[in-house]
């Protein structure tokens, strides 16, 4: 059964003091309903995304709450895997409509983070990491520094090859009104940048952010409604001391797989990428786990600006999670709004001339869970 | 399609200092599997049902938490609905068979409530009402109490109509070795116990808990195994100010209604049923709501004994959320395990005889989400 996107929503992402954790879920999800055109009755279920709201804002129960708001009287769920809370909420989602429990589901994925002190958001965030790492100290640019690290040690590079990835994020991030950086960086910034847990700098980081999106999912099939070919989510251990390499994310690799025989297409097909760059070395290691590039050339790929817009297979035309922000259970969705927007020529000035095949790669902490959509014309 | 019942667990509930989180859900998951007597590379996924671990414990990303811990890798998906948390795992559990993605599935409800201070465990649970009753300083207590009153003033009754069933439901306690309360109590001390929020006192309340339940759901029909004939989920507003009565909680009656539905069965076909007695007044509300007596009459029908065990059609011969104990992630899928183990003949010195239809009824908040099951031997 095809699952189609026949609404999308956004929010604008950035520090949004004057939005509560609802007003956003409201605002995003109201977009996708009006988008796809279906009355709230006919709205047959409610898949929440959310990381924080019980930590950060004392709400739990979010499907009901987003219910409320919007207004719908359908059964309501809420799903979290930490920063892929909002990849398996969509994976969830259209396996309801598979099952034929469902017709039309809508989708909102929502963070509010800076609504508390930075050390209390790092702290909260590291809820996505195992108790033995919280122990020891580590926050998460210090576990994806030790990746880094690993990364530089098994393929000769160094931190010269990290800040590609986000000088072009930066530059995606410009095109973008909703994003929370539209600043051009350059290669010295990124390289001169405080550094925040070597050897990852601040402009190798995503920030702390408030935002949401939302998309509806439907069994019936509308003209110019992008479908969801394929949607697999592969786990790992939660502690990296238990993996066998820290250079990779197995669960990218396993995820990116099993989507491309689902689909059946292979990374040579698609025309557009939104995955996670956490931090720059997520981005890196996400083309070669993905397959866009041999082991190893993760940078030099980003590099030769095959992955810019304008060139082969544009990756992170939102601006990623670096510039377009990370709002932790609003990413994984808001990486589904913006390739099915580029399917349906909606882009605008960072338009994907032609595409028609896109993937979404949305990871769980250090790649504990991974989520993988694949989405065609 | 039908999806069966293949395996149980379940952890003492308590005050249980000397297990953490991860601990608890490993033996409920671990006994599950066993049961089954399926290999950990044929479970094709797993769902975790929790509420407060983020805020009690800093643990989110509980999928992976849980499946790292139980040696799983399959896709681990963590959802929430407050109390309702493990009804809506099942719920998930159930249709991601039913699509056709999974074949065998391991749902674990797992709570740790007693490590945090009272005052901050009563204050997390608020997280499953609105911000709005938040503000308002009310609590639980406060909020069955304001559905209470509304209750006394529709149909004429008093708080001694409430006390029959904590009675009953310590008695069905004393007959269950995982019971947080396992001793009987009497009429009199119901009513003469301190007064938490007029008109419910201590004995009116479920108390706060650690614990954890898992099953594991199958395609496969196995001899002996119940299986699942409806799973339905409901929702209404999270305010119970913006509820039409508050002596009532729709969401149960159209949750039961569609499940019957769904089952093709008739409330008085029950054997046996587990409802959500997070108060006195919610086992009585939901004795109507559910269609097992007329409205303003579920007390009676607690008196009469025809729900006490050795009675017509028993409720909550676990011992219920006031006797067995509420941790809240783990309650709905308790709920399955106690019904599942009954059917099979399996409940002790507790058993129904004969039982070969069973409901759950699991509650998130006051009634913002509901979740029925029917399960059938």
């Amino acid at each position: 059964m095809k699952v189609s996107i026949i609404g999308t929503g956004i929010t604008r992402f950035g520090e949004l003091w004057d939005k509560s954790l609802l007003d956003l879920a409201f605002e995003a999800g109201e977009e996708a309903l009006r988008e796809s055109g279906l009355k709230k009755e006919h709205v047959d279920a409610l898949f929440v995304a959310n990381m924080l709201a019980i930590k950060f804002d004392t709400q739990a129960h979010l499907g009901a709450a987003v219910a409320q708001n919007l207004k719908l009287s359908c059964p309501a769920y809420h799903v979290e895997a930490a920063c892929a809370s909002g990849g398996l909420a969509i994976n969830l989602a259209r396996e309801s409509i598979i099952s034929g429990r469902n017709k039309n589901v809508l989708v909102v994925g929502v963070e509010k983070m800076t609504d508390v002190p930075t050390p209390d958001a790092v702290a909260g965030l590291m809820g996505a990491a195992s108790e033995e790492e919280r122990d020891s100290g580590l926050t998460f640019p210090g576990l994806y520094a030790l990746m880094a690290k690993a990364y530089f040690s098994k393929f000769k590079s160094n931190e010269r090859d990290l800040a590609y990835s986000s000088v072009k994020n930066h530059f995606h991030g410009s095109l973008n009104k909703n994003a929370q950086f539209q600043n051009l960086i350059t290669f010295d910034q990124v390289l001169s940048s405080t550094k925040i847990a070597d050897p990852l700098k601040l402009l190798d980081c995503s920030p702390i952010t408030d935002g949401a999106a939302a998309v509806v999912l439907s069994s019936q099939l509308t003209k110019n409604a992008p479908f969801i070919s394929a949607s697999q989510v592969a786990t790992d251990s939660l502690n990296l001391a238990q993996r066998d390499t820290l250079f990779e994310i197995k669960a990218s690799q396993k995820a990116a797989k099993n989507a491309f025989a689902e689909a059946g297409i292979e990374a040579k097909d698609l025309d557009l990428a939104e995955v996670h760059d956490c931090f720059s070395i997520a981005e890196i290691m996400a083309m070669e786990d993905l397959g866009f590039s041999q082991k190893g050339e993760g940078a030099k790929l980003i590099k030769s600006t095959q992955t810019t817009l304008g060139g082969k297979m544009p990756v992170n035309t939102s601006g990623g999670l670096k510039a377009c922000g990370h709002p932790v259970g609003a990413t994984g969705v808001k990486q589904v709004v913006e390739v099915a927007r580029q399917l349906r020529g909606r882009a605008g000035n960072r338009q994907v001339e032609g595409a028609k095949i896109g993937l979404t790669h949305n990871v769980g902490g250090t790649g504990a869970t991974v989520v993988v959509h694949i989405i065609q014309n």
